[in-house]
């Protein structure tokens, strides 16, 4: 419940009527449900720019009317019998709707993250997208003013065909082979992973994820009916026996690997994990989703080749995104794997939302295929190269002795573990008092721990040094 | 399977060998799984060019080796026990997989329509898009070459704020007062349905649908694991004794309706009629979503405004689109509804994925901020006038001995219903042969129905011309 409404100080009617006024409509036409909890009286009282003491009077009013009810140290709630005193007797039960949706809701914090992210003057240490000002306003503004579009329909199924030969042709870089056929453009690599909970896997199925993932700071397998089992990870990556032991016990699976620039840790798995993951991956016939959405960012030395140019066997479903290496905003990224698979996803795209943008479709053709992407990762990966180095000076002066980390070689992410117990939701809450948005470890977790996702992408050096200076005033609050 | 491979008649290889590898390479490599049926000797032949004989002679060797298997007259399958002879042996079992999803691939039908509407020399009768010749093609170019991008990133849960005001406003032309925050801006309006199907109704729900329905060529509700339950219709929409008899037998339940120029059948509720409906919503508490696509599109007199537009108990959810009154391909369509609804449907969207393209909804805001949505409306109502009255001519020229039709005053649907019981699948197959696409009835419909839905917005006047005489004779050879 987000209060964004203020009585109006110039009306005839008291603050009081307004108040109450308010309170009954949001009810009445169903914006505030039957049952819901109301925001405390200093929130409100906040919120509306009011004394307490109006609101505490309006709201005993509503709770004497049968309106309201109070529920001790739980808080004010939407009564359940408003309808019988209200004009309107005739709204749906929302909230059961609510409840009984099968997609459950994001956790609390990442709902705070997506919202707190918009408000201003926030520092967002933890943000895994490029900063606006590495934006390739240029590039972009060609693109744009070279197109001209003389219509705009549905693409085929699979998507825009010459933007699936772009993403071939790009991928063959990375000693992929693919047909247009092997590949379906979807809206980003997320929409992937939620075609695959729907299209290939059963409720009952296990889904195997790193341990952190960033899987995990979602519920698209979980809301399908999927459970999520974790494999511990070393800095190289998947815990290779772990995995073993976890197979030989399971039924229908599938594995969920980031083996580039890790997400949340920055972990890179080496070649010869990777092929002995692959040996495994074979022995147990074993569908795997490899997430290769950094693969182009490395800093210094190109990561190995991804798990699906080894992948003789049709058993890796590869997706990729441009949302990291170009633009979120454009919504593009691709799965590609065997053809009746793809064929199946492009199926079920079709029937969720008629496929992806046209117009993001062909931007995206012409950023491969005029050779932006090539030249503009150049003075990306410059650019990341020397945040990084940045933020490891300042955590080498301001965290040293109170966390430790491992120095990424590409991506966003370095994962800072502090050395003691601390409450970490505390930690965002009073890190946003100051202004400061960060990504704790716990989203990307089913246990406490104590990481904090840094992000060396999305704020500027000036941010960076105020924001990881002050993050580490306030741990030490907690010491 | 779709075959779109030939030997090479110039390799030193014999096409005999090249045949072989082939399908040994398509089943090792996993494009054709386990247990998959391969088309028939005389499509394969077909699609290789190559004689059936030669086909005939590489599929009795693979036999013969266990490869493939044949099980009479379903025809030739992949055999389960190939990993035993083919080199690699560690294919996942794609089949299983594809079998066990959630998510029900489309009608066969629908997707022989997706897929033979991207073959050349088509007349697509059938199409519910707005033909390329009326595409807005100066006032498109004239936003692309306007917009000057400095970033391009995710947008706010909801979608972007300045569209979602802009929303908000064109709405209120048809008597809807909303607020942003009771907007949600999604990928066309078929992903409004997807939300709602994970996120406010559980498995079992009722989902009632007019007989016939756009909504029963999907199986976004379905796979779900919600049931349809049919309302009957009469010329006026919905019948309402129909709706009142089944909800008062049922439980959790939700009703999906377009009253402006259904699809497939064209028909406009009256007014007094909605609001019968509106008191049977209130009295059942029954959520409706109100599917708006074609407000905008009436010929001579505007139809009766939106349930929305009478709903004071926020019982309905409108969705609207801009896929029918500017570009399908830009896949920008809006949800609205109560606040606590709206905010969870968005949260299910960002973790489906993460909004819609934010350049898709920058081009929408400033197609309805700049005006062009309604300076367009202008002359694309008057082109649909003009192609109705074109087809309406050409039905009662070759159709009105064989069938009847109610002349439509918006939208782009006619309903055509043959007099006379034929194959209506057959008919497809052979409209097909002469490189006409329909969208035959049953897709809209769970029963058989005699009925076509043709569609005044894609073919050309000449395609429609000779379209429409074409099919007439096609279907007489039935009679």
């Amino acid at each position: 419940m987000i209060i964004n409404w203020k009585p109006n100080r110039d009306s005839d009617k008291s603050l009081y009527d307004q108040i109450y006024n308010y309170i009954i409509n949001q009810i009445s036409n169903g914006d505030w449900y039957i049952d819901s909890r109301l925001p405390s009286e200093r929130k409100l009282a906040e919120a509306m720019e009011v004394n307490r003491s109006t609101i505490s009077n309006v709201l005993d009013e509503l709770k004497s009317e049968g309106v309201l009810i109070s529920r001790g140290s739980k808080g004010t709630f939407v009564a359940n019998n408003t309808w019988s005193i209200l004009a309107s007797t005739s709204q749906p039960n929302w909230k059961k709707y609510l409840d009984q949706g099968i997609h459950k809701p994001n956790q609390t914090t990442i709902q705070m993250i997506n919202k707190y992210e918009f408000e201003d003057g926030m520092i967002r240490l933890g943000t895994g997208e490029i900063s606006t000002d590495l934006f390739p306003t240029e590039y972009v503004n060609e693109i744009m003013s070279n197109i001209t579009l003389n219509s705009l329909n549905y693409e085929e199924p699979l998507g825009y065909k010459p933007l699936r030969e772009a993403i071939c042709k790009y991928l063959s870089k990375f000693d992929i082979e693919l047909k247009p056929e092997q590949v379906l453009i979807v809206s980003g690599s997320l929409q992937a992973l939620s075609l695959i909970s729907i299209g290939l896997l059963q409720p009952g199925s296990t889904v195997f994820v790193e341990k952190p993932s960033y899987l995990k700071s979602l519920h698209i397998f979980q809301s399908a009916g999927m459970k999520l089992k974790e494999i511990l990870m070393d800095e190289d990556g998947i815990d290779l026996n772990d995995l073993r032991k976890k197979l030989n016990k399971s039924g229908t699976n599938m594995l969920y690997t980031i083996p580039t620039f890790h997400n949340p840790t920055g972990i890179v798995m080496n070649e010869s994990k990777r092929k002995q993951l692959m040996e495994i991956i074979k022995e147990f016939q074993l569908p795997v989703i490899e997430d290769d959405a950094y693969a182009d960012l490395w800093f210094s030395k190109a990561p190995p080749k991804p798990l699906k140019s080894m992948d003789d066997s049709g058993s890796v479903l590869y997706t990729g995104t441009l949302s990291k290496s170009f633009s979120p905003g454009l919504r593009i990224g691709w799965i590609a794997g065997s053809e009746s698979v793809i064929e199946r996803l492009g199926d079920i795209k079709m029937q969720t939302d008629y496929g992806s943008s046209s117009i993001s479709q062909l931007i995206a053709f012409e950023w491969f295929d005029k050779g932006y992407h090539e030249r503009y990762q150049i003075g990306l990966k410059s650019s990341l190269k020397s945040k990084c180095k940045l933020v490891l000076e300042l955590l080498s002066t301001h965290f040293s002795d109170i966390a430790k980390w491992q120095k990424p070689n590409g991506g966003f992410y370095i994962w800072v573990t502090l050395k003691k117990d601390i409450n970490m939701f505390k930690l965002f809450e009073d890190a946003l008092k100051s202004k400061l948005l960060i990504n704790p470890g716990y989203i990307y977790d089913f246990n406490e721990n104590n990481s904090i996702r840094l992000s060396i992408a999305y704020a500027t050096g000036s941010e960076l040094e105020y924001g990881i200076r002050k993050l580490s005033e306030i741990i030490r609050k907690y010491y």
